[in-house]
């Protein structure tokens, strides 16, 4: 799939100019270019404050019987994977943009091992909002453990991070799992908050927990980073890493997260729902609400994939509603020419628009933040507001789609099972290793390992200044809310 | 999605030794590398052969009302997408390989266009088998050249290459192609064959096209190469464009072909009731035949999505029924584990096991080639066979579904519908700048312009020396058929 | 399917004795018994009041070339359908209940017709809110008028019955409508209101239509009532229909109305979702609400089908929150034993309990009833208040899901496309054999002619003193929200 | 749904001639008539034979905390369901057909039970085929048994008849079975033949079961007789009772089985592709084979379902391919009117058609009856060689779909999940009150019990002779296939 989501290389500066084409065109045919250089990112590892820590012995892939493991079959430290591929060219014919490009080391299994499969005691827990493909993530990584490496001490913690202190881990094994990539959820439960970093880390030493598989967001992450820091201090034998659960796809660096193609389909479905509801009456309009309190990558998505939105709003980007080349004017124009027409809203977007009391005014969130107001209810009011005002006696219909716990509750599909399998296999690999504080995902489609405090601080937003959200929004044809000097007259 | 597809650019010789991790490690910490030369491919244009040819003016989105592009939006020639992105470092802080890179033209639109609207006449045309998706292309190149570029003469050639010269062709506007991107199959209809180069580039000048689209596989492609360099040789003013459509996904260079992710959705539908057969039944075997000629990616992806298969047969791997290590040995093992087994096998898989008559060795597709055998049916009779022989008086269950045309003739899922519209607009983009005998696709996940010639000789094959095909089998479990020497014993 | 929702024959009075079981089944046993009088429901026609009217000839249906229709295939008066088929029988060997029968005509082709297909004119409306089939409806009438009686002047009015006096009716054939049973909504749009009667009729006349197929809810049907006799009083040859539309199901005598299995089907995935939701918090609650303003058949039928939902609330039952036997504390019972719950709500349940402010006291609909107010926001509130009240340190999860117009606008499954198949070519062949004032609809799965009159005055509630509404709350294990004297006390 | 299925009461002799209309109508209009005399079946009572056998008491859901049943919760013996609905009545003012009334007892709760929950002891056991909604039927009597009665020995038998004497029971408990509605196939596994009377009543007496739950096609009810009998033959307090489970809907008397309205569901995608393929060819043909060895409900209703399909074909009536009338001419029409068709073919339908090898006409099946051949396949190859010899230089495609175990292994739809819980409902209740050797079902949508001997000889086949099958095939407009005077000359 296009990725439409990544902020890329070519973050051009305002008023730069691209060389001229013929001059350039005459440098390139078929001609070798230099690179700019790479830096790859180191990882932390056990040994970095575990001086004495010396390998187990080597992988027992190299005991399986019916896999034989060639020599190329493990990864090493010499395989990297490179972070930005496009590129911009300069006359001279070397790259103008990125001036400095990144590397990441690649996942897998190695050769080398630092955990003994009796030994091994690992925790699973899950946090924040449900994501498609959760319980797939939780399987693999139970059969992973299991069937990859021989550990039997697998543990889920119920309830994301305050169950490591209040709740008796439950035993998990691969009969037990078995079908859980058919379900929607967390069989383990899930919850936010109650990240008492004490206790957590009290609590993995008191359990003798010497693997952590953290699956959530970006507040988790954030809380894995705290977790691995503190076991380092405390120079514990524990590898932590993160696997990032988005739905909304705004975690960083990583190509996308898991259970966001399932989004986009099951969007689509709700898109369709509002175009058919339009379409089928007079003067109507669809308007659909999805996903996404700072970035619009489902509502993008889904706009693109299913053909039938008229105008798609995103936190990304602001809009208005009244006068030339605003949203009603826009709507007006479409319900004139086809009689119907469908909104898509991403629940970040309008924000400033919506009024407050004052009391909402002051309301905080658990993080310090405004809290949301709901887009889509003010929307539709307004838009009735405006007709009621502009055609008086004119049939008008606005139906409002809110699909959100029906998208977030589904299985994953197919393609986010697969993604599900790897980075779960990617991460038991990684911690094996030695690795630690780390996050595993793919870079340009190929898994690799991130630092973890890296991930908890990348935020994946849609680059509106970017080239390719202006392609789309060619493709869409919807109104760029530029006022532009024309517009001011 | 992880793509474990494509050919990568860590082709590990046989023999060559990594680094030694250690001085490796303490080269790379935080350390910037140099890289490999870049080679950019050119890209056939126009004006190559068309001395005077000039601009016809600005690219008409600058005259849109709703949508105001900055000067960002327009993409040059020197921006570029890299091809390979996984590389190994040498211990000296270089890349050891690949040695060489590629560079390929990003797609989008150009400042500059070569076709005025009203002189602008296009067709297109499809060939070949079905896949998911087609109905979209087609509807994107009909909306985004009447939308974009003002474009009013647009024509569908029905039923594939022999359409341009037999049917007359059909007018196609956004009005008439509004639902299509909903419907499995093709509108314009679709065949093998009919391929007669002089036929078609006479009929091309007879009805005045000059901007050809042509959707189909790689033998479509080969045709296309023909067509370009036809219409190069006669010097008129057509560009050809190619979009690959392979269900199998087997064409190299781009990332996938559309319709892929579709065929592994209702892939992995197939094997989840060839798991219930199998479940359902006293030592019961669930056998499912899956699309895939040359290659096995369908397979591939729907084993690893579905994580019910024990065992996945692909044609770029060999593998045996009877002895030590082999297929036969193993199924017997997992019935006695689990009672059931789930078998997938690639339609091109096992080819030289199944007995040929006389006649059938010599029987040639139009292609030359040696013609397939059905390799489910001959399973299914051997594996018969093997339990009559060996348990002649226990229950034994083969359930073989071949869902082939119930997967091809579906709507292509919001992932590839997203894909489709995207690859649409970018050969629009293309042609209007003037580019010729190019194919359009995304390269790491950036839609790149690739000749038309070098799409139609890559292959995508399933890697089996690759680091990742060894990691997916050891994810799956399953035999690899290697007769090691424990085994020749 | 069980019919859950058909009020029976045997609507025992209260302290109505059952005859004694022994004595009954020696009565009973391989005995013949008699039956109640029969009553049969005459149908209007229009030589009722047309006197002169003759049949234009035989059913050209003989004429078919590839259809040879035998003797019987014809239907004629004496072929009727019995509506009563649960009964009560009295120890004297004859029937109790009910003590008299009703019966109508059998739907289907008539030997002899009243409309020439070259004089034949037709219109087809859709009224009122969306409903899974309408366009398969649409879709069979007029390839069921143009291919069994030749008819080639068939028209689609717009908008609902507005339509017939404001918009210029479309002209349809088989070509246009090929793929509309694939599509949600109705191609035809649809509005509420808009009905005049004058105005309606003097359009008819107008536009010389002579049959007249009036889709949609009760109230669209009381219009059709109207209409059928304002025809009758002008003494034109005009035969009116109306097909029952209601996605809620509530329509009476037929066995339930098209989309309704469809919604069902939809409702299922949504409390799904809801329960997945539930599952995967701590002391989580699903809330589903569902169509059913008057009537909780969907609610009642996705909840038994769903086997997921903890308490059902229908419109035609009350319930309450507080105290002994009610909602809050079956809840606490149910978070007590399995950590979550999923409530069901119709969206006409519980309107008394919600308190209205003045304005919305004296508010009223089109039709002059009180309005409806949202229950499930309701209802979400007052759990959460509940909560926070007596457990106020303790994690508590409300999750609403309204999926109205995901519902709604879904095309029809297998089931319901064959129901409209069928009642679209029932009502052609009543209105060409001269029957006017009349629906058709299935009575115990045959199809009959029903007077328009009783459709519309007749209402299908779940009949919550009926055996099998109790029988259905045994299977749920819900509160019956009884104020027994226990629990009075 | 219409019930198509179903012989009906109005079963005309050959050139019995209906009255007059006229005459009729005099006597009908809101007359009212008198009904033929009406017979109700007997069902056989564990008392019949266990002289002493006394109630255990009243129905423990009179205990039931929430649920408090009225008197008129319960059903007695004078509940009783009619099994014809569509009569003809005579000129005179009585019904002329059917001469005789069938009616069968309700099913449902009684008051007085004759098992006490300590001492019931509940096996379970699938048979035969998959089907969809097996798991869902199991989970009911589990759960049912257990939540209503308070029964704690429940137990599965595996893998069919044989399981009783050759395998250890499972305990189930409603924990256990939770998920099992959403699951496809049987978790009990299933298989063939087995049937050992002897050892299964052993059985059943050694595991001290005393009510048997059989869940089965008709073979499996005609061993689920024998069992009754030997049962009662041996004077056991064991209840016997049969859920008839065919997705070919074959079983007579009861309105239709579980799985039937999924497997239609499934049908109609099948047709869909099949359609598509079609469409998307030249001279294309889709052929479907769908289940369905004697009947061919399956095939009729996905026919009248999907819209798509130009002929087809069922067990129950001829056809032939060449000359005046036959399948091949019709194709040729269909071809050259829309370039396309879609053929359906119950796999019974054919077979003598099909021309067999020596050793084919002697094979026998398990039962003793000729083999069936593959009907689909043997037309194809048909269909390919007319072409062939007919239309030796146009494009031709056949694509042949043969979803059938793509259709028995999904989960029930809604519609047959909610007939699964009622039907499992109704059987628990029935054993509890004593009956035995019977089945449970719906007639006319009212659920019954039905005499086990009854339903284990009927037979539901498509009544070609009735008024609904012709008028089925005025709507797909195919060939009858009669050989009429102008086609015989």
């Amino acid at each position: 799939m296009a990725n439409l989501s990544q902020p890329e290389a070519t973050n051009l500066a305002a008023g730069q100019n691209p060389p001229p084409e013929q001059q350039l065109q005459d440098h390139l045919d078929d001609h070798a270019f230099s690179f700019s250089p790479i830096t790859l990112k180191k990882l932390p590892h056990l040994s970095d404050y575990l001086q004495d820590l010396q390998p187990t012995g080597p992988n027992p892939l190299d005991r399986n019987p019916f896999f034989h493991p060639s020599d190329g079959f493990y990864v090493n430290t010499s395989d990297i994977v490179l972070r930005q591929v496009a590129c911009r060219l300069s006359p001279s014919g070397t790259i103008a943009s990125p001036s400095h490009h990144l590397a990441y080391i690649r996942a897998g299994p190695r050769k080398q091992i630092f955990f003994d499969h009796c030994a091994t005691r690992a925790a699973i827990v899950t946090c924040g909002g449900l994501c498609p493909g959760m319980n797939t993530v939780i399987r693999e990584l139970v059969v992973g453990l299991w069937d990859l490496y021989g550990v039997r001490q697998i543990y889920g913690i119920k309830a994301g991070y305050r169950g490591f202190y209040s709740i008796h881990p439950i035993e998990l094994n691969p009969k037990m799992v078995h079908n859980w990539h058919r379900r929607g959820g967390t069989v383990l439960e899930t919850s936010r908050g109650g990240f008492d970093l004490t206790k957590i880390v009290d609590a993995i030493e008191n359990h003798g927990f010497n693997q952590v598989y953290i699956i959530g967001g970006d507040g988790t992450m954030r809380g894995a980073v705290k977790i691995f820091e503190e076991v380092r201090r405390r120079k514990l034998k524990v590898g932590v890493t993160g696997i990032p659960k988005t739905v909304d796809n705004d975690v960083g660096i990583i190509d996308r997260s898991f259970g966001f193609q399932t989004a986009v389909e099951m969007a689509e479905q709700a898109i369709h729902a509002a175009h058919v509801e339009a379409e089928s009456a007079v003067n109507g309009i669809g308007l659909v609400k999805l996903m996404g309190r700072s970035t619009g990558h489902i509502a993008l998505h889904a706009t693109l994939s299913s053909r039938d939105v008229d105008c798609c709003l995103i936190p990304e980007t602001e809009f208005y509603l009244e006068g030339k080349g605003g949203l009603l004017e826009f709507l007006e124009q479409r319900l004139k020419e086809r009689g119907h027409a469908v909104v898509v809203v991403a629940e970040g977007a309008g924000q400033d628009l919506i009024p407050r009391t004052t009391a909402q005014k002051e309301e905080r969130d658990e993080s310090g933040n405004m809290v949301f107001l709901d887009v889509g209810a003010w929307l539709k009011t307004e838009l009735k507001k405006w007709w009621d005002k502009e055609h008086p006696h004119e049939l008008f219909t606005v139906k409002y789609i809110d699909p959100t716990y029906m998208i977030r509750a589904v299985p994953a599909n197919a393609t986010d099972n697969l993604y599900c399998t790897l980075v779960a296999h990617s991460a038991i690999h990684g911690l094996m290793a030695g690795y630690t504080g780390f996050v595993t995902g793919p870079i340009n489609a190929n898994h690799a390992y991130i630092p973890l405090a890296d991930v908890a601080q990348a935020k994946n937003e849609v680059n509106i200044k970017d080239h390719k959200w202006e392609w789309v929004r060619s493709i869409t044809n919807q109104p760029d809310f530029v006022k532009s000097k024309q517009n001011l007259v």
